[in-house]
This record gives structure tokens, C-alpha cells and sequence, in this order.
């Protein structure tokens, strides 16, 4: 198993690493049990020579420097690229090479055995300085297509200078399963070396030619988290670690620690400032969760009728979605921690549902805001008391670089007393978020714990700037999370009912309920 | 070729259709030339009885409706669903069954004997009443796995009853390629209809499962357009089309319409209020975009290099990606349009590679906003002249539902001569917006023609309504889009830099550059 997230990875759009963001995820990789972790090319990205240089401590995994066979006009005494390499502190090199006649010719613009000796050289020398170095056999596949015998002699130059292992990597990831897992197959065959699998999924099939490649007999599996990687990514490692250990029945140094991958991959996509898509296989937001009113209810019945894993396998948990195909059956059980006297036949679950639909149909998402969508069916049993009323607010903006941001003032009662104060934020939000706080603090101190750790903004027609907006707060109070929502064509409109939502949500102690 | 975004895509978290929506995506798919449009489910959405109450009219596509055989404890004859079935104006039915011992006994919970009567008397039953049937075995790999005889039996059932096809269905997503294509192989050889493929991607190998099938001799492939659908969703008819023409060298009634695949995708994304994920194979923003400089490079020698198809085949673009891993010729490509003198050696050329890293440490990310680093990158070169300046601003926004929105006054310059005007909108941006607009109209009447199409907040680090927020503008005038950016703590200010980007970028005459 090698993660190249660090290195793949970062040539994804939208991706960029901090020095400090690379050692965050190599700790966080080495916790989880991957073997190699590809840390960058530090000839080509002097941050990613500056992370090699003082390398983060790892409790078992190799950490493995990237980069190039020397270039053609140089020997590889004096390449600047392998002498990069030899300065990263690390005990594994992955060179990569072109392993094909296309590209050697009109690329790399080299004559065909002038490729074959850079590869040998380059590979030779950093083995000979002591360096573990694993061969990349960049468009192996597609070499092998155009010209088998050719794809195969870079291979073998590799060997000749002391490669320890080979990866056939599908650069431009363009092969179709059977073709990859074929070709692999013939290469375990051939080489007594560990075989490896690279595989981009420009065709959408990356983790399938992983772990067919796999079961072609390749024994080290490249990929990233989240598949994030040039173009349309790399293999998932969030698809290939799961699937195998629970469908191929093999060990990997993962195991262990499969139950952390949720986590893991959550935390890396915070690193890189992504979110992981909710579809996402195994590890997404909606992996495990049934919107179909059948579906909802045969995972009731047992997990195996709609789940192809266990949901706690990988860290993950089943969710039944509120929406307006949901059945009653999912309601119920979605309000069963906050009002677990309703039945299937009562009334007021009917009322909750219709009352759902329409705000739906105003713009409310319920789906990642329980927050929102379980004040409203308390408000609608009668058994949320507002903890605060606002009763008038202003807010004003000047010219924000000019002189400073944004002002709010604020009056609200609670029982009866009345409590007016004002804020400067860096926005209006921010202004009326902070006056509003300090309002409150007077009242209730416990809010100081509360705090607001992801915003959303969606637009949900299309008026310019006057369109409807739906704003997603996500909050915390350090013990739990909880999400809510507000819909307005005024966006300070939308953000007050999120943010008051995640307020009420919280001081009427619904937070430990889950999300 | 079966399209089932309205049907099983509506079982996605997030997503829903109105009547309208469906008819929309209808259309869409029947001009692609997707074979068999799969419309919904008429007896448990009442959405769905009412679109196929009043179907749209197709030129060639035909519509199906989907239901599930009949209840346990009723006849064919005495049938809701069935009935419902047949009340849907459609030559065509999927009718789904279990296909699995398992599920037919612990979901189903009837005996095995009387789900094979369920199958066969269902299908027989649409079939009398001059319904073309495909019989959807539910479950059926896994089913295969479990009692390949009984899954088999299932099969039977449904031919005995007179379905015209067979589809394999992959309900819980959780085959692995190798074993899903050899039993489809075997399906192929024992049944003399035509064998169809419906796969899960909860594995993430949707896409691989569905091609090996159909390499396997499935002559029938079901999918959905962005790979929407329950739980990971279906597998990506995005990624099923272009490979099938252009990997396997099979044809399909959409190979006319290919080069519109990635113009489908985004119109069907947008009616789902999604956007196309960029790193979706084939149609995703970044499926062509090369962000490493040897890639960036590469391409510009031979397409071939790192594109594993050319992007025009689906209608999709090849683009050179700005940031930090970008090489000279990358950022020389770029600014070509709008500045042509330019050459790689230009000192001009660092600068502004220098302050694009500068910018994108403070949360910048031009990569989607080309108006923004082009104006920047003309700024420096000092040729972006303001049209105008903003003097003053000042945004009050009240308690909002008390007494309406918000009020900006503004006050602008323009060749010496002063605007000073004001607004009220939804919300301070909208009243912002709306006074520069209402200001710059006297001098520029050209912008009544912009209008903004999209506006994206990101926190981009986690210090609540306080963050550094990242505004994404997207706007066209009709002809042309373009992207803004403008980050901030401050939202209003992060607006005003996109907002004023775009409105620059748009009287500066460079909206034919593309984006």
C-alpha cells in the first residue's frame, strides 16, 4: 500500500499542500497502517524539498521521495533531479520512466535504447547510494498496447539496475479492467520482483483496476484519499483499503485501523479544504444512507438486505434520510431521541411531514441539518420554548477597507428581561453573530463552548445576488456536531435562522441526540 | 442503453424533480439518443404518476415505468402497483423482483416458491396487457453468490411469465468486476433474451462492473447521468458512453451526439441543482486540465502525451491549470488571449507568478476564476484602467422580516463626473449590487446585459462568521461566462472584489476570451 496523496495528490486541482498540511497527513497515514507514503517530488517543488529536508517522524511507515530517470543530456552523476532525490531524507526513491515507445520518441524525444539507459542509470545510481527504489513504469499499459516488447525492455532496464519492486502505472488512465488486469497478470508472471498497480481514473474505473490488478497477483497498490490526483484523480484509497480486506479476504497493515477510515479521510479532506463528496464509496455521508421508504425499511429488517458492509467496518454509520420519499417508518425513527412518544399512526407525525414537504419546496434541505429539521417538529409538537427573542436588530456596512467592517446592534429578552449591546465583526454575519452571542452570554454562559465551524451558501434560483440562498451552518460544542439551515432571499435573513437554530438546538440540549 | 436519473437518480440524497424538472431531463436524454428513458415510479410517488399521466412527447427515446411485482397477499389482478403500472402511459415497464434467497425470505419474507409465483404472474400479468417487460432481477449477484440456483429460478420465473429482457441488477453495490462479469457470462450463454447490467457504485467500481458486463455479452446498460442515485449511486452513464464507443468500439444511438455529452451533463446537473463534480471522468472541469508542468508540457507536444482521449470527442476542453506547480508555458498559454506580447522570459512574466502565489496563500484560487487573474495579471502589466471608483459606501440592514430587506447608498466616479445613488435589496449584497448597477447604468447601460449565475461562499479557515471567506462569482452576459473571485474576512468585501472583478472584466472587453 503507498498513498501518494502527498505527491499525486497534490497536483490536483483546487489541492495544495503546506509544508505543515504534509506532515499532518503523513502522520495521520502512518496512524492508519499505509505502508509507503510518497511524500512529493523535491526536485521539482522546493516545498516539497523543504519537507524532505526535516521529515516528519514516523512510527512504521517508509516515507519514499518521487521524482524523474535522469534527463537525457546529463549523466546521472550530475543530475539535478537525482541529486535532489539523494538530498530528501528518505530510505525509498520512486523513479518513474516512460515505459513506452510513444512517449519516449515524441515526448521525451529521445531515441528508444537512450530511454532504456536512463532508466537503467538512474535506477542504478540512487540503489547504489543506498536508496530502496521502486520503479514507476509511467503508461506501462498503454505502452504495452502500441508496443508490448518495447514496454517490457524498460522494464527490464529497471531490473538490471536494481529496482526492488515495479509498478505498472496507468498514467493517462485510459485502460479498461480486463486489459489491465491481463497485462498485470503477465507481468507478475514474468518478474520476480513485488509488482505494483498506479491507476488514474480518467475512465471512472481506477479502484476497479486496482484491485483487479490485485487479484492479478500485483502485491503494492497505489492511491490517494479521496482519489484526489492530476486530472480526474487517482484510485481511492478509501475504496481500494476496504474492499481488500472485506471483499478479496486479504490482510493489509490497514486493518486494524479500518474503523478510523471515515475519520481519516475526513480529516485529510479538511486538510486539503475539501469536503469528502457524499457519495463517496465506503467513506461519504451518504455511503450508508437510505432515502427509498423500502430501503429504509429492509435495512431495518437486516442490514444485509441494502448494505454491502457493515457501516461500522470502515468508521461509518447508517443514516435514513428525510425526504419526501422517505416513509413514515424513517420519521419515526429519525425523531425517536427528541420525541420518542410519536407512533406510526399519529396524527402529528402527518402534520411534521406535510410541514416537511413544503419547506422543502421553499428551498430547506433537512438532509444534513437535523438540527433544523428537529426544532421544527418540536416548534410543531409544542415542546420548543424559545430560549431568547430578538426583538430588533440593525446592522451597518461601510465601505469595509475603509474603515474597518461591519457594526451590529441588538436587543432581545429572556424571560422578560431585556438585554442591548452591539458588536463590530468582519462582515455583517459576523457582526450580528457576535452581538447577538454577547447577548446571550449574559443569559446563558454555556454558549461560550458553541461554535460555528462550517458555513454554506447555495444559491437556489437563479436572481444574481437577490436570488434565494440557502445557508448551511455546521456547529460544534467540542462534544458533538449539529447541523442547520435557513432559506431566504436575504441572506442575513437566512443566516440569522442558522445560526438561531444552532443556538435554540443547543440550549434546549438536543446536541447529544447525534446529528 | 437505459437511463435511470429520474428514477433511481431521485433516490440520491439531495436530489428531487419536479414534474416539470422530469419532463426537462426527458427531453435532454431523448435528444442524446439514450435508448429507454426510466421515468419513475408511479405507485409510490405521486410526482411520478402525474409525469407519467401526461408524458412528454419523445422523438425516439421510449419511456418505461418501474414498479415492483405484486404484494405477496394480493393477485396480479387485484394489484395497486400493478395497476398504477398500467395506468402509466408507456409501452415499456421494469418491473423489479427479488433475485435472492436472502432477501426473499428475510426481506420479502414470503417463501421461496411463492416469489417465484410473484415473478412470473406479475410479469405475464403487463405482459397481457401489451406491456414490453424488462425484468429487473433485484439483488441478483449477490443472490448468485448465496444460491446461484435459486437466483437462476427467479430468472426463469420471469421468462415463463414473458419478459422480453432480463436485467442483473447489483442492488447493494458490492461486486467485485471479475466476479460480476463472469456471471453475467454465464447469464448471457444460458438465456436467449436480451441480458441487461444495473450496478451500484458502492464499491466504486459501478462503472468497471457495467463495461465488463457488457464485454461479458450484456447487450443492455443502465445507468445515471452524474452517477446520482441511492446511497453511492448508480453507475455514471458519463462514464458508460464514451467508453463504449471509444474503448470498446461499440456503437450506440448516442455516438452522433457524443461531442454534447459534457453540455447534457452540466444541463441535467443543473436541473438537479448539483454541480458536475470537477474531477468527473470525461465531462468534470478538470478531466482535461493539467496542473504538473511536465504534463502542461506534455500535451502541448502530442494530445496523446497525458489525454487518454481527446476531449472533444465529449464535447469537453482540454485546460492549462494557473497555481503554484504550474510551469511558464502553462501561464504564457493563459494570459496569450489577453496578452499576446508576452514571452517566457519576461520579467513581467515572474511578477506575476510571484503575486499569483501571494494571492493564493491568502486564499485565492484563480483555477475557476480566469476573470479575476486576468484583470489581476493586467493590473500589473498596467494595462487594466478602472472604469470606475467607488467614493463611499454604506449597507444597513434591519431586523429583516420586520420591515424589509436592505438599503446600500453608494457613491461612484466615473471620468471625474460623481453618481451618488441608492438601493434597497434582499439582503446587503443584493442592495450593494443593485446600487453599483443602478450608479454605473448612467454610464454604461452595456451591463444590464450581466448577470450573475452563481455566487459560492467558502470558509477557508475556521474562525466562524469570522472566517476568511473565498466569494466565487460566476457571470455571463448571454454570450459569454466568466469567473470572479475576492476573499475576505469581511463578506461583504470578498463580494465587492468578485462583484467589481466581474463587472471590470466585462467593460474591459475581454468576455470573448473564454473563461
Amino acid at each position: 500500500m503507498l498513498d501518494t496523496t502527498l505527491r499525486d495528490g497534490a497536483q490536483s486541482e483546487g489541492v495544495s499542500f503546506s509544508v505543515e498540511d504534509k506532515r499532518r497527513v503523513a502522520r495521520e497515514l502512518d496512524s492508519l497502517g499505509v505502508d509507503i507514503i510518497e511524500g512529493g517530488n523535491p526536485a521539482a517543488n522546493p516545498k516539497d524539498a523543504a519537507f524532505f529536508a526535516d521529515p516528519p517522524a514516523l512510527s512504521r511507515a517508509t516515507l519514499a521521495a518521487f521524482g524523474a530517470t535522469r534527463r537525457a543530456d546529463s549523466s546521472a552523476e550530475d543530475d539535478a533531479g537525482l541529486a535532489a532525490l539523494l538530498r530528501a531524507k528518505t530510505d525509498m526513491t520512486v523513479l518513474f520512466g516512460k515505459a513506452s515507445l510513444f512517449q519516449a520518441r515524441e515526448i521525451l524525444r529521445v531515441e528508444p535504447e537512450r530511454n532504456l539507459l536512463m532508466i537503467e542509470e538512474s535506477v542504478r545510481y540512487l540503489a547504489r547510494h543506498g536508496r530502496t527504489v521502486h520503479f514507476d513504469a509511467e503508461h506501462y499499459f498503454d505502452g504495452y498496447e502500441q508496443d508490448a516488447a518495447y514496454a517490457r525492455e524498460c522494464v527490464k532496464a529497471a531490473l538490471r539496475g536494481g529496482a526492488a519492486a515495479v509498478i505498472l502505472c496507468d498514467t493517462n488512465g485510459g485502460a479498461m479492467p480486463w486489459r489491465s488486469a491481463a497485462i498485470t497478470r503477465a507481468a507478475v508472471k514474468e518478474w520476480d520482483v513485488p509488482i505494483g498497480i498506479h491507476c488514474h481514473n480518467d475512465a471512472g474505473v481506477a479502484v476497479a483496476n486496482t484491485l483487479g490488478a490485485v487479484e492479478a497477483g500485483a502485491s503494492i497498490a497505489h492511491g490517494t484519499f479521496l482519489g484526489v490526483g492530476e486530472r480526474c484523480g487517482n484510485a481511492d484509497l478509501c475504496g481500494v483499503l476496504p474492499a481488500l480486506s472485506a471483499k478479496m479476504g486479504l490482510s493489509t497493515n490497514c486493518d486494524a485501523r479500518l474503523p478510523s477510515l471515515t475519520r481519516t479521510a475526513r480529516l485529510i479532506a479538511d486538510v486539503m479544504n475539501l469536503e469528502v463528496p457524499a457519495r463517496t464509496p465506503y467513506v461519504g455521508a451518504s455511503a450508508f444512507a437510505h432515502k427509498g421508504g423500502m430501503h429504509a425499511d429492509g435495512v431495518g429488517k437486516d442490514r444485509r438486505s441494502f448494505e454491502h458492509i457493515d457501516p461500522a467496518l470502515v468508521g461509518n454509520a447508517r443514516r435514513l434520510l428525510i425526504s419526501d420519499q422517505a416513509g413514515r417508518a424513517a420519521l419515526l425513527t429519525r425523531l425517536a431521541g427528541v420525541a420518542p412518544d410519536l407512533t406510526r399512526d399519529d396524527p402529528r407525525l402527518t402534520e411534521i411531514a406535510r410541514r416537511m414537504k413544503l419547506s422543502e419546496q421553499a428551498g430547506y434541505a433537512y438532509e444534513g441539518a437535523e438540527g433544523s429539521f428537529r426544532l421544527m417538529a418540536l416548534r410543531l409538537l409544542g415542546r420548543a420554548e424559545p430560549h431568547f427573542q430578538a426583538l430588533d436588530f440593525r446592522v451597518f456596512c461601510e465601505q469595509p477597507w475603509a474603515r474597518g467592517g461591519a457594526q451590529a446592534y441588538i436587543k432581545i429578552a429572556v424571560n422578560g428581561r431585556e438585554e442591548i449591546t452591539a458588536a463590530e465583526g468582519d462582515g455583517p454575519v459576523n457582526a450580528l453573530d457576535l452581538a447577538l452571542r454577547k447577548a446571550l452570554r449574559v443569559f446563558y454562559p454555556e454558549l461560550d463552548a458553541v461554535r460555528l465551524v462550517d458555513f454554506k451558501v447555495r444559491v437556489i434560483d437563479s436572481g444574481g445576488t437577490g436570488s434565494t440562498v440557502r445557508v448551511s451552518i455546521e456547529s460544534t460544542d467540542g462534544a458533538s456536531a449539529w447541523g442547520t439551515v435557513g432559506v431566504s432571499r436575504n441572506i442575513m435573513e437566512a443566516c440569522w435562522r442558522a445560526l438561531t437554530d444552532s443556538i435554540e438546538y443547543k440550549l434546549s440540549g438536543l446536541t447529544g441526540e447525534g446529528r
